[in-house]
């Protein structure tokens, strides 16, 4: 008769579930370019404590660009692999709202999860980390109930839920909907590269909060010029065929190893060249913007 | 003497609560107009944090406008129905601190808890959610200690302290002070309506992150126009007797349905009334505001 | 043999550690001048759920004005007092990131922990609150595996590594590096004083929301002009030797003693010595900033 009956450690460990919460430890993360003036971010938590109050909820950033998806992208890659495998990253920069584009959740080859909209958003993420697996959201059966009358906030009614359920443990991958063998959409952007031992390379992102110039040259392109800290590079920066900076730079270790206002060459937090002026802001001071048609190009001196 | 001792069970139990906090899982959600530049809001969350460490803590918004009691009541209208019965909002937009304004909790008929100053704040929320029951905070009873002699910050002082203790289950709603039979103060404000088969109403907030106008045209009365996505509808929006805008555009479920600059008619995600520019700001376009004087005319196109 | 085994509390002890994370409680704080726009905070965020992905972590700000060490270590005396003992500060406004300052954990008096750059931000909070302990990060031993390359992101890298096992109860404060027994670097500020039957101080800080104007003239330095509510106060604002502000102002509880638009002079949250335009925003009307070079000057009208 006894084995019938659950043993002290099965109790212990239903005892431990119920105080502790359910969440098995994975954590729950959002983007989205709503800002937090309003009410939409706070209604997408409201939705993910509602699947669990324990769960462990952080923001990307909501201050994206609205429409931005660029930018989006890149924010992600500039983040998702310093949190660890089996985070949910939901990401709601969605100009096509209610248009034909899918709903996805990716599952990269590191671990990571990832639900929105497929609308190139996952371009950087997916090249960088490999994708292991993409599923099409039903929206028919993961919609939220009373929601269906409202054709315009996924973000709260779909996204958020999904991603919460994913990082309680209460949905499993495979039941988000059907396998996409087509993977994800893939955006266009212009390669860092090596011409005529001159690099050549874009504008992804700026360091907004500085005005620092992020280029997509990484350390590897970056070393074919075999570059020494204090030697000194030309450095070129077009907005199409228009050159709209010149200038000689050393490339330096810190920011201190020049006097303030003058220009560097150093390599950011993800070890990308990028261009700086010691206690200013080079992009306000030259009118440097970052996008597609922003390319630069640096040269060692003579 | 053996039924004198705790049971194995009830040490279990205490040393769950030991070790995974006592917080029976309530959440606690705040809204101010403090911004979070400053330190008013992390003074705010270090209180509530001394109650109880693993309390989860979430913000509805910062950014409220300065002193504007209109907006918070909107934005409490807006999300409160989205976080599960229980969570507990603490809520600080208080022109009148130190005035005779008293300070309350109000219970939903939801199960919500709304904590901060009786000055109109819970306007929406008491109309939508229905009011259970309202208690004055006994300040004398419940200011924190050593906070005697400063005057200005109820917020770190009073609502945070009594709004983590409800959270934690440390305070019943019973002991915050006595009960307000009279009810929480209600601001006045135009009320959305059908005259003559057009619809009338008023711009209670703006969409401030993409500059749509948000109106207070439920989705029952704008029913009573029988609309099909694909109709047209004459748009006229005032400030007082001032026409700032007239104009046609379609009723639509996405914004994709109109090219870039267009204007649209949606279904916001309160499923109100509301009018936009597909990839545009409308507000910045035409120069609309929200708030009391500002009232919108809906009329089906002949 | 018994006494060789594990006893059952031990095992209950282990599931709950298992269960529910092994943080003891200790709560983490986040204050930067990154913004919270691009990925710099989110990647610190993940770094430090890396650790421990149950970890509190909340923020202080991250909208620091940039490079200024100044107001970081105002905020951290306004807010770090509010927390409980135990909880871990980790505080990145760095100006001379890559140059020969220190990194650096204190312990306060107050057993609150900072971690970050030893260059004047914990100028305020160490004279406050008392210095225990002060040791210097061992970064060769603590900082982040594969970010050896990168010179430019000690946030992300070491400190909020560090903060992040400190507060998991990972890591050891005699653990963190050898003491520093010179303790932390201070940065020169102007006192407030009282001569010849006036109050001088300097403006140390704004609150930037309301654009009112904060004082370093304490509630004991104030009472030696034995204010009474409703006396008038002339009231001189100076920048070096430019008078920008000369008014007077009653002494008022709140900002309702006095009609809309007019000066008052109140205690604020910190109990200080700040004015304020009753709904309107003195610094802004007034051309008031804050730092070194402000001084104020408050006399009793005769």
């Amino acid at each position: 008769m006894r084995r019938f009956l659950p043993s002290p450690l099965t109790v212990v460990f239903a005892l431990l579930a119920a105080a502790c919460g359910a969440a098995p430890g994975a954590v729950l993360v959002l983007q989205t370019d709503f800002g937090t003036k309003d009410g939409a971010v706070a209604a997408m938590k409201g939705v993910a404590v509602g699947i669990e109050p324990r769960l462990v909820i952080h923001d990307l950033s909501h201050e994206n660009t609205p429409y931005d998806i660029w930018e989006a992208a890149y924010r992600l890659k500039q983040t998702v692999p310093y949190w660890p495998a089996g985070t949910v990253f939901v990401s709601v920069v969605d100009p096509g709202v209610g248009s034909a584009r899918k709903s996805v959740v990716l599952r990269t080859a590191s671990g990571h999860l990832l639900v929105g909209p497929d609308n190139g958003t996952w371009t950087l993420v997916a090249e960088d980390l490999g994708v292991e697996e993409v599923r099409e959201i039903d929206a028919d059966r993961h919609l939220r109930g009373g929601s269906a009358k409202s054709y315009t906030f996924h973000g709260r009614d779909l996204y958020v839920l999904v991603g919460a359920k994913l990082a309680a443990g209460q949905l499993a991958l495979k039941e988000v909907g059907p396998p996409l063998t087509a993977g994800v959409v893939r955006l266009p952007y212009e390669r860092a590269r090596r011409a005529d031992g001159v690099l050549l390379g874009g504008i992804p992102a700026l360091d907004v909060r500085y005005g620092n110039i992020w280029t997509n040259i990484d350390e590897e392109l970056w070393a074919e010029l075999s570059p020494t800290p204090g030697d000194l590079f030309r450095v070129t920066i077009q907005r199409g065929d228009t050159t709209v900076y010149e200038g000689e730079m050393p490339y330096v270790r810190t920011f201190a190893d020049v006097p303030a206002g003058r220009p560097l060459l150093y390599l950011n937090s993800l070890l990308h060249v990028a261009f700086a002026l010691n206690m200013d802001s080079f992009a306000a001071r030259h009118g440097i913007e970052s996008g597609a048609e922003w390319r630069v190009c640096v040269e060692r001196m003579r």
